[in-house]
């Protein structure tokens, strides 16, 4: 059994390091009496300890058809070329295509390397960084008055206040309502300047999240986790820096809970991309 | 409350049609009693009933990394290039790429279409068809013996003696320890002819799974879950044929228990895709 007090020591051990794959050199003795024995990407983190994730019934999708329809950040259609190698038309007995695609267009990961020159890429961020707890913060009503609107440490406060303090291994989602608007030039809100204008996270959020709670990624229904305005790109820089992944154009997260989903992110295992489309689900 | 064999049977008509995001027309008395009013694709099945999926603690990650070194099944190398965009050592601020990549390598999904002019492309198969019953079938010895090893209805029947029925909602996954043999020839062991030769499903045992069972998706740790030397692929043709999907080039399914895991496929939601590499999980 653990010592009272080493679940917490090892997830928040885990939760800052295991995204670069390290050994768990700082405790090894709290460690190795939770058993802790593998590699942080399969191994539990507390195998004598109730199960860390609920049984769920239902499967929502959070996950955008990506097409060239699909708007992408530049302001132009998303490239999303499906070549034709196979074709059961022209008699082949088989339907085959070679894709060429944006990497960062429809629902997508960041992984840290987008950002951070030292980051990891997509790949290696381990199956175990991918599948967290999932918590909503609902900024529909500000983002109503203030389309810039940042949310703010006081509306995580609030959340906390609702549905008490976040949960370690968490996964924090905006929802904005603005995954309603992905067809229209809404999404984007391209002003008569070329300035965005969409809701975001504020920096000091994202600071507070980074240095006060146990969170493995954020997510938002907007284009990008940093509001439409920005020219220095704040949230990117903070949370991409400290080799956190985060998910953009996320869809339904009004189709789940504030607190108790789990979000399961098949992030693309492809050696050396800097993030890419990823079928996202949260389990309710 | 659902009536007395109301969920099964709301199971069983889901499983044959939601792949095709049937309304509910057969049974719509059924139907409504257990409150199943919105899209399969989120809905529950059975609102009041308890959970069909149990809770987990563990994360494997049945993906293998996707790059140019991972074997095409036509022989050569995939193609996974990465073309630069956006690059912070030329002084950008961020990495961002454009892919180009062979749709089915690496972990990949074959969807209905891939086999079956009439088949749903990718982006069609609803994320509850995607989140399924894990069960996996051990054929490493009779595969050590033959390569060309398909199993059959007699493996299935000895795994039921073992583990009970299949349960509805099932993924039913071929572990025959091919995944370790990626990086090498014996994995496609293309002979002096051009056959190849690795395990796959015998079609008897395919039929069986398609009239007697409730299965949604086969998956295999080889590089097609038809065996090597086929020349006609029977079992494409007839599970994708009936609108089901597959995942080929499954990763470390040894560290999965027989029956109690939950396979979670992030395949692409790339519109008209014929499947694609995907990350895919299991839960236990």
């Amino acid at each position: 059994m653990c010592v009272p007090g080493c679940r917490e020591a090892v997830e928040r051990n885990l939760s800052r390091r295991a995204f670069l794959g390290a050994a768990c050199a700082a405790a090894p003795a709290v460690v190795s009496s939770c058993a802790v024995t593998r590699g942080a990407e399969s191994a539990p983190a507390e195998a004598h300890e109730p199960p860390r994730f609920p049984a769920f019934t239902r499967v929502v999708d959070l996950t955008h058809t990506y097409s060239s329809r699909f708007p992408h950040f530049n302001g132009k259609p998303s490239r999303v070329d499906l070549q034709t190698v196979l074709s059961t038309e022209r008699g082949d007995g088989w339907n085959m295509t070679l894709w060429t695609l944006d990497e960062h267009a429809g629902t997508h990961v960041d992984a840290p390397y987008h950002r951070n020159a030292k980051g990891v890429t997509v790949e290696k961020i381990p199956a175990r960084d991918l599948v967290l707890r999932l918590c909503v913060l609902d900024i529909r009503e500000p983002a109503r008055r203030d389309r810039d609107y940042r949310a703010t440490v006081e509306d995580l406060k609030a959340w906390e206040s609702r549905h008490g303090r976040l949960p370690p291994r968490a996964c924090v989602a905006l929802w904005s309502g603005w995954d309603a608007k992905v067809p229209t030039p809404e999404f984007f809100g391209i002003d008569d300047k070329g300035v965005r204008h969409f809701p975001g996270f504020h920096a000091e959020t994202v600071e507070l999240l980074l240095k006060e709670r146990d969170v493995v990624a954020l997510a938002a229904d907007t284009a990008s986790f940093d509001h439409g305005p920005t020219t220095d790109f704040p949230a990117h820089t903070l949370w991409l820096g400290a080799d956190r992944w985060a998910l953009e154009n996320a869809a339904n997260l009004g189709e789940v809970p504030p607190r108790g989903a789990t979000i399961v992110c098949g992030a693309p295992r492809i050696e050396g991309a800097t993030g890419g489309p990823s079928r996202v689900f949260a389990l309710v």
